[in-house]
């Protein structure tokens, strides 16, 4: 198995490089496995070489840097040592001439501070440096979809009426982490009209009375890596419209995956918009507008990564792959519907994560 | 009471700008007042111009938008139209040649796609918009505060032996979220020689024996506003050293606060650098290491913003700011101490926000 320091450094061969300089706290986390910075604030950096690596940080970090991360060499940052100093003696020391960054994560002032000094600098994508997952990296993304399978199973108990939105995500929240997991983003749950919101903001809306949907959407993050699903309760009794919306989701999924199958004997590598539209078709096909995101995304350190699948993805999905499929249908005023699965690419078959049942569960 | 959009649109003046492209969530929450937006991912801009103002984002969003911000023209985003090409049909419409934007906030790759047709482009620092708040404001970050004493008081009773650090986290966060609000970061709680790491990331270590620092720093979010912080109590009876670490950290935040006060009734502005070094020299001055972080940071919908209290801090402190005096000793395999509460400048008077015994507390 080819390891992570390694992979990134392919691209000093391929890009004549002379450094990298990863400013991604996932792809921090990949590279070191501490998982301790903030994604909020730069905190550190790392800057590869081809026969060492530096980790930069502050004095919050020095203590458990220097214990959990032994192999990258510590350069502490201060006010009197700042970051654009320390790369500036780098530069000198490591005859570092051409460098390459993430252009994607980088901010324009960051560029403007730190790497106009080089000769040349080069903004890459590193997509391609996560996208294809390790069997170990797969068996932890299991692990976190197997214990968002069990708390979709806890919280089908706790919808009930007058419960809230807001109760029932906390409630996911505080169980996930009772099971020592984390969670990969903040739940979102919706009642009825908000369900047709695809990103709802979960409010203080009551369940107030019956007849609607009810939307959850969550993850898991265990051991840094993250799982994400997706599924549309009817709490009453669904009229024929509402079944047929939640009918049509399900097929939409069913075939993108059978699509998925089919090409999986034959080919090594497919297309991933072709998955898109597979699964966009089957639903504008029925008279539905056409899903106003994309049909699914890879997940892995981050919960939304490569592969893209969309309809102007350029990616191609390979074996240890990870990635969504979630169409859903929105109808303003009305309500919506999306489920969501993870999926492993691997040889020759197409292993399904997510266990939750996918027909539709009535709550009453 | 000036505007956020005025305020913003004195720019326009200062800097001969044609619009403002405005990307932060942040200043989005600011600017509109909704803050559905992840924080993750790019999911909205505003292009603010002088008397008019679009949102531009994609379908997942555009009926909450629609409704909850009717006073900014909604763009669509969508595969067929996206950003930068929308970009480039404002610039014709409207004629615009002088953008600002936020060069901390968007990225390399970013600018060179969006910013780069422009025929000049302007990164600003946007930290003036959002340091002085309204009282309207401070009620709000005084809320928030009001939520993080009752948690505090709620968490103590909680600390006892066999408990681990990420059972009292996640209580911290249940019980945040059941009193309605949101956490303004992951709590930090740190038990012994977890302590003498500022930013320890909480673990599964549980409390296993008496006489040790249990340190707990977490901030609530409660109608968009941040609060935060830090209080470092005794589990078991302190020794002569670990009582001497606390008084001397409570003594250096005192000092800070007492300066502070006695500039108030003489000045109008303050130099926040001069803050950082009343509690900094008090704590180097008793013979410990120096602070390895700044001794306070501002607060409002970024648990994080401006002004900086650190030494090289340039921010005069003003009227209407709300921001943290956080002091800490950490003894590496040892112990950490921190206490951190929040406090206002308001005419003539500083208020503390945070109401928290700041005494050494000792739970056995």
């Amino acid at each position: 198995m080819i390891s992570p320091l390694s992979k990134l450094r392919k691209e000093f061969i391929n890009n004549k490089l002379d450094a990298i300089l990863i400013s991604s706290v996932s792809n921090i986390v990949y590279l070191t496995n501490y998982s301790g910075f903030s994604e909020k604030e730069r905190e550190a950096y790392l800057v590869i070489l081809k026969n060492k690596q530096y980790i930069l940080t502050d004095g919050r970090y020095t203590e458990a840097v220097k214990l959990l991360i032994p192999d990258f060499k510590l350069i502490e940052i201060s006010s009197k040592n700042p970051v654009d100093k320390i790369l500036k003696e780098l530069k000198k020391k490591d005859r570092i001439k051409k460098v390459g960054f993430e252009g994607n994560n980088i901010s324009f002032s960051e560029h403007k501070k730190l790497l106009n000094r080089f000769d040349d600098s080069n903004h890459q994508n590193f997509d391609f440096l996560r996208s294809v997952k390790t069997p170990d990296e797969i068996y932890k993304i299991e692990k976190a979809c197997k214990l968002g399978d069990k708390t979709f199973k806890h919280i089908l108990k706790k919808i009930k009426l007058r419960v809230s939105e807001k109760e029932l995500a906390n409630e996911i929240e505080f169980f996930i982490r009772q099971n020592k997991g984390d969670i990969s983003f903040s739940p979102i749950v919706a009642f009825g009209k908000n369900s047709a919101i695809p990103h709802h903001k979960t409010s203080n809306q009551r369940l107030a009375s019956n007849g609607q949907f009810v939307l959850l959407d969550f993850g898991v993050k265990l051991n840094n890596y993250c799982s994400d699903m997706t599924r549309t309760v009817f709490f009453g009794s669904p009229n024929t419209e509402q079944r047929k919306m939640y009918e049509t989701v399900l097929a939409s999924q069913s075939h993108a995956i059978q699509y998925l199958k089919s090409l999986i004997i034959n080919h090594q590598s497919i297309p991933a918009k072709d998955i898109d539209k597979v699964a966009r078709d089957y639903i504008t096909s029925k008279g539905y507008e056409t899903i106003p995101h994309s049909v699914g995304h890879g997940i892995g350190i981050d919960v939304h990564e490569a592969p893209h699948i969309s309809p102007k993805s350029k990616d191609i999905l390979k074996e240890g792959m990870v990635f969504s499929i979630e169409p859903g249908i929105y109808i303003p005023n009305f309500g919506g519907v999306r489920i969501e699965n993870l999926v492993v690419l691997e040889k020759r078959k197409l292993r399904i994560l997510t266990k939750s049942p996918r027909t539709l569960l009535t709550i009453k």
